[in-house]
């Protein structure tokens, strides 16, 4: 099995101020290939840990994967680097330089100094051409090792990787196998998935592995077969999926990697039932969740977010006595709130969401993390109260998950 | 100076399944305290793999954090290992296991088997108590280093991080200093920037470095001072600061690592204008991104989200004849939205947008990405065409942050 290690070079991630999102794209792309990725190592941005960082990887992998320090400000040094690692000269490229010249009359403006330096590559690397952006990626080969080397920046590093690097990886030698599936739950924890289903994972065949991947509001079971013959894997993960979904019934919300929002909207559609939202604590969240699937135009009309309490009432018709008599953050708030909802945007569904996100603004009677969701659907009113933590973020998000959960599950029972 | 490696430990980052967001957090607290972060590893969730890391994270530095490995499910086996490789046995821990059991009877719930599992410790560990699950976190010494063993949920990890390990290590030895200062632009490209500061960065003192940190529609200028003396390293930061400053001018719009949305906030308070919104292909988003930071209730109205045209016409009064003759993607509808905003919300200041978020829905005359934006204050009104690229997410936080850059630029000429 070909080993593979990604690298990502720049002082950004070890300083924290950027996430290094590009090792787990790549990650996704190369496994489907059956490559096995050994680690993923992120270093600084200088000729020493480059050079060290390139000597690990190599000796690990057949195959090292880096991005980052191309870009056209000074402090790159990678390319350089990396001409000298593989013994290579750098010279004037005339294409690479037509085509950043192209790029920059398109947007009207005149390439400057850096990007005429962007355009010196290695003589020993084959270059891969960069659509999004004004470096190209590179392609070295010695000693049977492949280093490629790509700009950092996600979306010109995944065009690369799309167009050129991964036809050619798919023509690399590789004997072994793996298939993975993947089982989306909500709706209960990672440890009481887990005993659920204890006795299936104890009589896993030995190709079979699993891995709990809890995020908001709910947790991915990773089934994964490694072996030679793809048909006999192919097999296994098919009677594991069913004996896993036998027991864990409708808490499993789809049977591959799919978001909450996708699949819910795909339920949406499949019952023909439009949906709108009267958003508080949430603050659009909820919403942008949802328009996040593209094509969710067929079953979303919109969001009404009263942030302010007056357009709880001039917006949604909620009722100023209930808001005094009862606060903002309350059973009778949120169920006005989702019957306005109905009136105003003539949605079969509403959902409405009123709470206390904080970190400040809690009372001993409402403490911080106190979250009303109301879900109406012609006559009938759901709701449900909250009780989460005092981080606003993870306030935010895990309401919209829980109330996308609700939903799904207030639907399938129509 | 004293140098760490960030360790983080898990299948899920090697096949991509989750992003590691700890090391980046992780990265941001211990360079606070001048420590130089040497790697981050990201390794498999097994015995050979973790003592690997262990034995390489060592040879290179003198602190070593890891997270991951330590849930209640049987795919972690961190523990075991760690407590091998410290030649250390477990025993049963009365009081962590008292802890556990606390936390599951507030829940209402019995811990499991694998929760008494949990509470099994290393003898040669200080145990650092997790406040916000079951795996505490653990605290190892040996040959002058130090390893720190956290699990892998963010927020549990940051809770032991805040609560147990940052004390400890501020006490640490440590003669150097790392002063760090942010700018944040919204505007301009990265290279145009560098090119403007070119001369200033060639006159840098040797103890200074830059990074360019480019995001949607901003770049951070992140400027670093390392030495020995802690004054002068800041004199050098101030005056670099103000001579960017001075030529950059508004391109800034923070001098210090600050959101848009949070300074935009400040500017509101400051101005004393309200804001509301009217969007279509963001979705929410926008007002998501206003309404992350707490307090954001003392500016923010709400967002009429008008996903459907029927919801543009009943809710935000655009005529249905702009509809029909301009489309809702046109600069007649955006004015008519941010108008119609202005007048539903009372609002000082009215934002609306309207675009082709994409993939797919796009036309000759209005191609995927062609988005317009208008801002209403009065009886003035601003638009703006922009387009952008086929990404729908990309499509969406551009237009959130470029609409945010184009508010703050109008406000500041109020």
């Amino acid at each position: 099995m070909i080993k593979a290690t990604i690298v990502t070079i720049g002082d950004e991630l070890l300083i924290g101020q950027v996430v290094d999102t590009n090792s787990a794209w790549i990650a996704q792309q190369i496994i489907a290939l059956g490559i096995e990725i050994k680690e993923i190592l992120s270093i600084s941005d200088n000729a020493v840990a480059i050079v060290e960082g390139l000597d690990r990887a190599t000796q690990s992998s057949d195959l090292v994967l880096i991005t980052g320090g191309l870009g056209p400000t000074e402090d790159d040094i990678t390319k350089k680097t990396l001409a000298q690692y593989f013994d290579s000269e750098l010279y004037f490229d005339e294409a690479v330089f037509n085509r950043i010249q192209r790029l920059f009359t398109k947007l009207g403006r005149e390439p400057l100094a850096a990007h005429h330096q962007q355009a010196y590559m290695p003589r020993k690397a084959d270059i891969l051409e960069n659509k999004m952006g004004t470096a190209p990626g590179m392609w070295f080969e010695k000693n049977d090792k492949v280093v490629i080397s790509m700009p950092g920046v996600p979306y010109e590093m995944k065009s690369i990787m799309t167009h050129a690097v991964m036809p050619r990886l798919e023509n690399l030698d590789n004997q072994n196998h793996i298939l993975s599936r993947t089982l989306c739950t909500s709706g209960q924890g990672e440890s009481q998935i887990a005993e659920q289903i204890a006795d299936i994972i104890s009589n896993f065949p030995a190709e079979m592995s699993i891995a709990f991947l809890p995020s908001k509001a709910s947790v991915r079971l990773r089934l994964t077969a490694k072996g030679k013959d793809a048909d006999s894997l192919k097999q296994m993960l098919d009677q594991v999926v069913e004996d896993i979904s036998s027991v864990l019934k409708d808490l499993i919300y789809a049977q591959s990697d799919e978001k909450m929002e996708s699949s819910l909207g795909k339920l949406l559609l499949e019952k023909k039932l439009t949906l709108a939202f009267a958003e508080s604590c949430t603050g659009g969240f909820l919403a942008h969740k949802i328009t996040s699937v593209s094509g969710s135009s067929r079953y979303f009309l919109g969001s009404i977010v009263s942030y302010s309490n007056a357009l709880k009432t001039d917006l949604l018709g909620v009722s100023p006595q209930t808001l005094i008599q009862h606060g903002a953050v309350s059973e009778e708030t949120v169920v006005e709130m989702a019957r306005g909802c109905l009136a105003k945007t003539s949605a079969d569904l509403a959902v409405s969401v009123s709470g206390i996100a904080g970190p400040s603004g809690g009372s001993p009677e409402k403490p911080v993390g106190t979250i009303w969701i109301a879900i109406a659907y012609k006559e009938q009113i759901l709701s449900k109260k909250l009780t989460l933590s005092k981080d606003r973020q993870a306030n935010i998000e895990y309401t919209a998950a829980i109330a996308m959960n609700l939903l799904r599950k207030f639907v399938l029972n129509l």
